[in-house]
């Protein structure tokens, strides 16, 4: 039958993203256009056990459903953790347990945008969330930004264009799609500047424990005292994304609704899940757990980063994130990067095309590449690959 | 801060299921107010075995990011109980694994309706059902039903009267709240007016295997030979519900965007707990389990029916389910049944109130009993209390 559907769906014909990781998911290719965590690394010996101990002790209880906001035992352990790596200081009732990132970003717009509402991003920023805010119709402004991450002057100009902005999205931890990290400064500015307009700042942390080189940058809800920083981060990066756990810190009242939001998204997260995350923080040093991710993308990353320096061509700029899990790309002259998708596909390698990432004008010639999923000779192989296509696309 | 939340966000000044569920949470209250499964009838050791399997032969797997609509092997399974237990030919490619039932209604309101359309739905229905449809802006309109559940001729008539219906909203099996089952000639009418209309049916059969007596019906799904019903059920009543799991089957132009809108809500239901469903399914008779748990609660249905027809006052009537979990009571008189509630609180036992119930037009002196979860004592005292509280305000 023909289907009646809202407004509020996609137009599939035009699915770039879907098309590309269709592409990039055929196992002839080198694909640096995902962004999964490397497998080899995920704890699943103490996975294993923490859930053993999960249906011995709490069986009938983790399967039986739950209250919306999560599991107090491990919104306790968030707490903790947001006190010690994050110098945020909450409480379990300021904590909200969600199935996942993109649940947290999706319940946080329904619960903000109304048609038209204005959406203030990084120019570039995470697609998904692009595709997440316009689905509830939001207009998504970008905001300049440069190597320090979204720039305050810009940011201010766009808060007094759009008086109505419901909030400002950023992600201030080596930066999705570009790795870059906004600077101290700037996110105790950001928290000024939302207050001064009356404004809400939604910070999306998933890399910012991936740290591998440089100075760890407190989150910007750390320079909130009044409620302002809608702060969220998740457990896909750091342990398993399969379990589909993240969470949210807020003010008071902004998690009572929340609580309700969820409430009707999914009832509550997966408490099996909840159970066992609980369970293997606290037999396990999730810290030391992170340290050996981190070495690793940092080996990968390193590799990614010389191997661009010496088979790229002359003139080809890229970011130099100190943690996290993207490249960020620039190719001088004008390049059409899905012209050089499709080239690069020819040649057996695959990559993210700058396009989708930009909420209004787009930057030409601008890619992302991951390296968390690749192995050494993977990166080698692929970015020799790459070099050639770019080569023949420069000339 | 003061937050700008969007019009979608509900009233929560007036949350009245909210806090029927926090006075009926006080452990000194017998109540019979909620819809949770039997938690000593899951099968802990059992999952526990599924859960040792899965770890050890697809740990980094189940750990990983997976596809948006689910795992192939649970979908296999989940196409051949369709075919032996709901008489629907289906296929792997027509299923999509959802965060459960709660999530399927979310997502389905989401890509279907625009502010301002219609959804007809059984008067009364599911309470959190309502609350999801209006959210996204939809006019919910009830429809009449009887002891054999919605009534085709006023389907009929509300179909012609809102010739933009986006969809039927139904709940054939030992429906919520009334436990009533629609009658197979009904389902297959109501197919027929559907088609007829170019109208979307949504089935929401979370209770249809629970049957502990008469004569299975197929479901609305069965008798649709052109993709008109959207079918979805959940794996929180035949196995446990902190998992999360739940599935729609549907056309593939439907599944398709469906897709989309699961990939934007959450990326994917919980992959650990699927591979762990879907083990179990291997390894164990998942029938011989719903047998289980439908004699436990044949036998609770059986008493509070015994008791409530022994000690409720003359003139009080109730639904006789064949399965589920609810008991539908009404008592003459336009009793109030939110000053009811608060006076069998008063007398520690609990219920809940007809109204949120209704879409629309409210039926005083109605109100749901849950029997699932409830001990032979639990039921053999709640009901004698009720029935003192209800004598007391039919005087």
């Amino acid at each position: 039958m023909d289907f009646k559907f809202s407004s509020r769906v996609p137009n599939v014909d035009n699915d770039v993203v879907g098309e590309i990781l269709k592409v990039a998911g055929d196992p002839e290719i080198i694909s640096f256009a995902g962004g999964l965590p490397a497998p080899e690394l995920f704890p699943v010996k103490e996975m294993h056990e923490a859930a053993d101990k999960v249906f011995e002790k709490h069986g009938a209880e983790a399967l039986q459903y739950t209250a919306a906001i999560g599991n107090p035992h491990l919104r306790e352990l968030i707490v903790e953790r947001m006190q010690t790596n994050k110098e945020v200081t909450t409480t379990v009732d300021n904590v909200c347990i969600t199935t996942g990132s993109e649940q947290s970003i999706d319940l946080v717009a329904k619960m903000m945008v109304d048609k038209g509402d204005v959406i203030l991003v990084e120019k570039p920023t995470y697609l998904c969330a692009l595709d997440v805010f316009r689905s509830y119709g939001a207009k998504v402004v970008g905001v300049d930004m440069d190597e320090e991450g979204m720039k305050m002057d810009a940011l201010d100009e766009k808060l007094s264009e759009y008086p109505d902005t419901k909030f400002i999205y950023t992600i201030p931890n080596f930066q999705n799609p570009t790795g870059r990290t906004m600077t101290a400064e700037r996110r105790a500015k950001m928290v000024e500047l939302a207050e001064a307009h009356g404004v809400t700042i939604l910070e999306d942390d998933p890399y910012g424990e991936i740290r591998y080189s440089g100075v760890a940058v407190p989150p910007v809800k750390h320079f909130d005292k009044n409620g302002t920083v809608v702060y969220m981060n998740t457990f896909s990066k750091i342990l398993a994304p399969g379990m589909r756990l993240g969470w949210i810190v807020a003010d008071k009242k902004f998690i009572d609704m929340f609580v309700v939001m969820k409430q009707s998204a999914d009832l509550h997260s997966d408490n099996l899940s909840q159970f066992i995350v609980a369970q293997y923080m606290e037999d396990n040093d999730l810290d030391k757990h992170i340290k050996a991710i981190s070495d690793v993308y940092y080996e990968r990353a390193s590799l990614m980063l010389k191997e661009i320096d010496e088979q790229f061509p002359a003139g080809v700029k890229h970011s130099n994130p100190e943690g996290g899990m993207f490249i960020w790309v620039e190719v001088p002259g004008n390049v059409n990067t899905m012209d050089l998708f499709n080239n690069c596909v020819k040649h057996n390698v695959a990559f993210v095309p700058g396009e989708p990432f930009y909420p209004d004008e787009v930057i030409p010639g601008t890619f992302r590449m991951n390296f968390s999923n690749m192995k050494a000779d993977q990166i080698h192989e692929g970015v020799r690959r790459m070099a050639v296509a770019i080569d023949e696309m420069m000339k």
